[in-house]
C-alpha cells in the first residue's frame, strides 16, 4: 500500500481534545483500507512549544512538517501568550505557512445539515442554501510585505505596512480557485473580491484573475465585487456569493471569518492551506503538501472540559484526505458520517450535539458516534 | 440671525431625487427659525460633472465646498463612468475628502423603528437593539499611502499600496470617537478594531487609542477586537459591539458597510464626514466643516423613477445640523419626524414606506409626509 506521513500538531487549549478525535477517524480510515497507510506523528507547536522550547515553531517541528505529506493541526494561542507577550504563537503559524509555501487557504461555509438552521444568526430564509468556499491567498499581501514599526527611525511617529502582489502570485491562487470550481458538477461560479477602485494591488489582482480565467478556464463564470460590497452581501443575501469566493490575504481573513458564522457554530467548519492545486488521482500522483485545521480558536474557557465540538477538526481530516492525498472516497465517507450523526435524533429531538449546538454530549462521545457510523 | 452656507451636491443616479427632499426639509427648518438662516447653493459633482467639465470635482465646486460651513451630497457614480472609464467619479470624492481634511467618517447603524425588524436579514432577536456608530478614519491608511501600479518600473509584474498611520492621525480620530461617546448619556463604550497581531500600523493604532483615551478620557470604556473577529461579531451578536466602533480607513469601509445591512435597507442610513470633532454650542462657536451623504449608492436601476428612499439623505441633513452647525433641536426634530412617519400605519398596516421597504409610496410623497409632521 502507498504510505503517507501525516504530522499532527495538537496545539493549545481545546486543540489536543478535538485533534484526538480526528486522529481516531484517520486511524480507522487507514486500518480499513489495504490501498494506503497513514503514518501519524505528533509534534509541539504554538504556546505549548513556547513553554517547552522558547519558540512556537521549534526546528524539529518545522523539519517534520517539511517532510510530511500533510499536517493536521488543532488550534494555538491562549491568554498565557497574549498580545503583550514577547514570544507569541501566531508568528509560528505565519512562519509555517510561509516556509511550506501554503499559499492557498480554502474554507467552505455551508450548513452541514438543514437541522442546524436554528443556530444561524440569519433568518432561515436568508441562510438556507448558503454554500460558499472562500479561496484566500495566504502568503502575500499586507501579511508579508515590508513594514516599519512605530519608534523606528527616520520617523518614530509613524508605522506602515505594505500590500504587495505579483502577477504570478495571483495567477497561482486563481488556478487553485478554478480547480476547486471545476471539481463540482456543474462547475461553481467564481466571485473575485478586491478594492480595485482604490488599491493598485487590487487593480493588478482584478486584471490577472480576469486574464488567467479567460485564457485557461474560459468555461468558468466570473464576477468581481468590491470588498465593502461583498461584506454587505454576505450578511444580506449570502447566496448571491454561492460558489468560490477568490480573494487576497487580508480580505480573505475578514470575509472567511464573517461567512463562517452563518452556519451557526464555528465548531463545525474545517479549513485547508495548500502548497499547490488539490491533488487529482492520476498515474504520477504526488501528494500536495497542506495544513488542515478547524477554523475555531483554542477556546481557553472550555479547554480541558471535554465538551468542545470535534467536527471542524474531523472535517479537516476529510479535506486532508481529499486535497493532499487524493483520497476522495474516505473523505466523502467521513463527511457523510458527520452529517448522519448531526441528523440523528437524540432524546429530545435534537441530533447528537455538543454544547455549542445546544446539545449535551462530550467531545469523545461525539467522536464515538462518528466512528461507529463510519 | 446667524447665517450658514451649505453647498448641495446632488450628484448622479437617484442623488438629485433624494437630495431634493432633504433640501425641502432644510429650507423648512431654516424658514421656521429666527435664530439661523441656511443659504443653500447647488454645484456639480461626480459623473454629471465629468460629462459637463471633464472632471468629477471641478475647481468651482471645490472652491464652494472649501468656503461652505457644510456640504450635503446625494450619491455619485454609475455604469456610464464604470471601472474601465478613464475618468471616474470616485477619485473626485477621495480628493474632496482629502482637500477638506474630512478625517472622521461617522456612520450610525440602528433600527430607526422596531417596525422595521421584518426587513433585517438577521433573526429579529439578533438584530433587535443593535445601536452602533462606526467612526472611521477617512483620509489615511491604504487609501492615501504611496502606491505603485502594475506595469511601472523597476518591477512591471508587481503592484503595491502602503498602509501608513502617524500618532497624530490616530489621536485626532480617537478624540472624535470619544466626543461622540460622551455625547450620549450614559457615555457609549468604545470598541477599537485593528489587526495588531499582524500589522505594524495596527500596533501603533492600538497603542495610541489606548493611551489617548486613558489620558484624556479615562471615564470611557474601551476594548479591542481584531478585524476578523469583529466581522464575525457584527453578524453573530452585533449588540456586543453596541456603542462606538473606532477603526482605520479600510477596516471602516468594510465594517461600516457590513453593519449597514442590519437595519434592512441601505436607504435609511445617513453618514457624516467631519474635519474635526462635532461642534458643541458655545460662546465662540464655529461650524465644523463636514460632508453629509446617505450611505447608499446612485442606484442607476431605479434612478428617475421617483421611488428612491429619501430617508438616508434627510437623516444626513439632520446630522449636518447637529455636527457641523451645533443645532441639536432641529436635528432631533427631523429624526423624530422620520421615525413617526415610519411608524404611521398606512393602508395595509405598514408604515409609509418606499419600495425598498415593501411599501408603495414615492420619494416626494414620503418627503411630503415628513415635512408635514415637522
Ligand atoms: C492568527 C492570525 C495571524 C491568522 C490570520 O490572520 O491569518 C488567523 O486569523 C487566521 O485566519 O488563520
Ligand atoms: C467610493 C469609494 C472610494 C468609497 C470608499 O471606499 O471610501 C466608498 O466605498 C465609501 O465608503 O464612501
Amino acid at each position: 500500500p502507498r504510505s503517507f506521513r501525516i504530522v499532527v500538531l495538537p496545539g493549545d487549549g481545546i486543540g489536543p481534545e478535538v485533534v484526538s478525535q480526528a486522529v481516531r477517524v484517520l486511524e480507522l480510515v487507514s486500518s480499513s483500507s489495504s490501498d494506503f497507510d497513514l503514518k501519524l506523528e505528533t509534534h509541539d507547536f504554538g504556546g505549548c512549544a513556547i513553554d517547552k522550547t522558547g519558540e512556537p515553531l521549534p526546528p524539529t517541528t518545522l523539519k517534520a512538517c517539511q517532510e510530511a505529506d500533510a499536517i493536521l493541526m488543532g488550534s494555538i494561542g491562549g491568554p498565557k501568550w497574549g498580545v503583550d507577550a514577547k514570544i507569541r504563537p501566531e508568528p509560528g503559524l505565519l512562519a509555517l505557512r510561509k516556509t511550506l509555501g501554503l499559499y492557498a487557504n480554502i474554507r467552505p461555509a455551508n450548513l452541514a445539515s438543514e437541522s442546524l438552521l436554528e443556530y444561524t444568526p440569519l433568518k432561515p430564509s436568508v441562510a438556507q442554501g448558503v454554500d460558499m468556499i472562500v479561496v484566500r491567498e495566504l502568503i502575500g499581501g499586507l501579511y508579508f510585505g515590508t513594514r516599519k514599526e512605530q519608534g523606528v527611525e527616520p520617523d518614530v511617529d509613524t508605522a506602515w505596512d505594505s500590500m504587495i502582489y505579483s502577477v504570478s502570485e495571483v495567477q497561482r491562487i486563481t488556478r487553485v480557485a478554478a480547480q476547486i470550481a471545476l471539481a463540482a458538477d456543474p462547475p461553481l461560479e467564481i466571485h473575485s473580491i478586491d478594492k480595485a477602485n482604490v488599491l493598485a494591488a487590487s487593480r493588478l489582482w482584478r486584471k490577472v484573475v480576469t486574464e488567467t480565467l479567460s485564457k485557461e478556464y474560459p468555461q468558468l463564470k466570473l464576477d468581481h465585487h468590491l470588498v465593502d460590497s461583498a461584506a454587505m452581501l454576505i450578511v444580506a443575501s449570502p447566496k448571491r456569493l454561492n460558489g468560490v469566493i477568490l480573494t487576497e490575504n487580508l480580505f480573505g481573513d475578514i470575509l472567511s471569518d464573517q461567512s463562517s458564522v452563518i452556519p451557526g457554530s464555528l465548531g463545525l467548519l474545517p479549513s485547508a492551506s495548500l502548497a499547490g492545486a488539490p491533488s487529482a488521482p492520476s498515474a504520477d500522483f504526488k501528494p500536495t503538501p497542506g495544513l488542515y485545521e478547524p477554523i475555531h480558536g483554542s477556546a481557553p474557557d472550555i479547554a480541558g472540559k471535554g465538551i468542545a465540538n470535534p467536527i471542524g477538526t474531523i472535517l479537516s481530516a476529510a479535506m486532508l484526505l481529499r486535497y493532499s492525498l487524493g483520497l476522495e472516497a474516505p473523505a466523502k465517507a467521513i463527511e457523510t458520517a458527520v452529517r448522519k450523526v448531526l441528523d440523528t435524533p437524540e432524546l429530545g429531538g435534537h441530533g447528537l450535539r455538543t454544547a455549542d449546538l445546544g446539545g449535551s454530549i462530550g467531545t469523545t462521545e461525539l467522536g464515538d458516534h462518528i466512528i461507529e457510523v463510519l
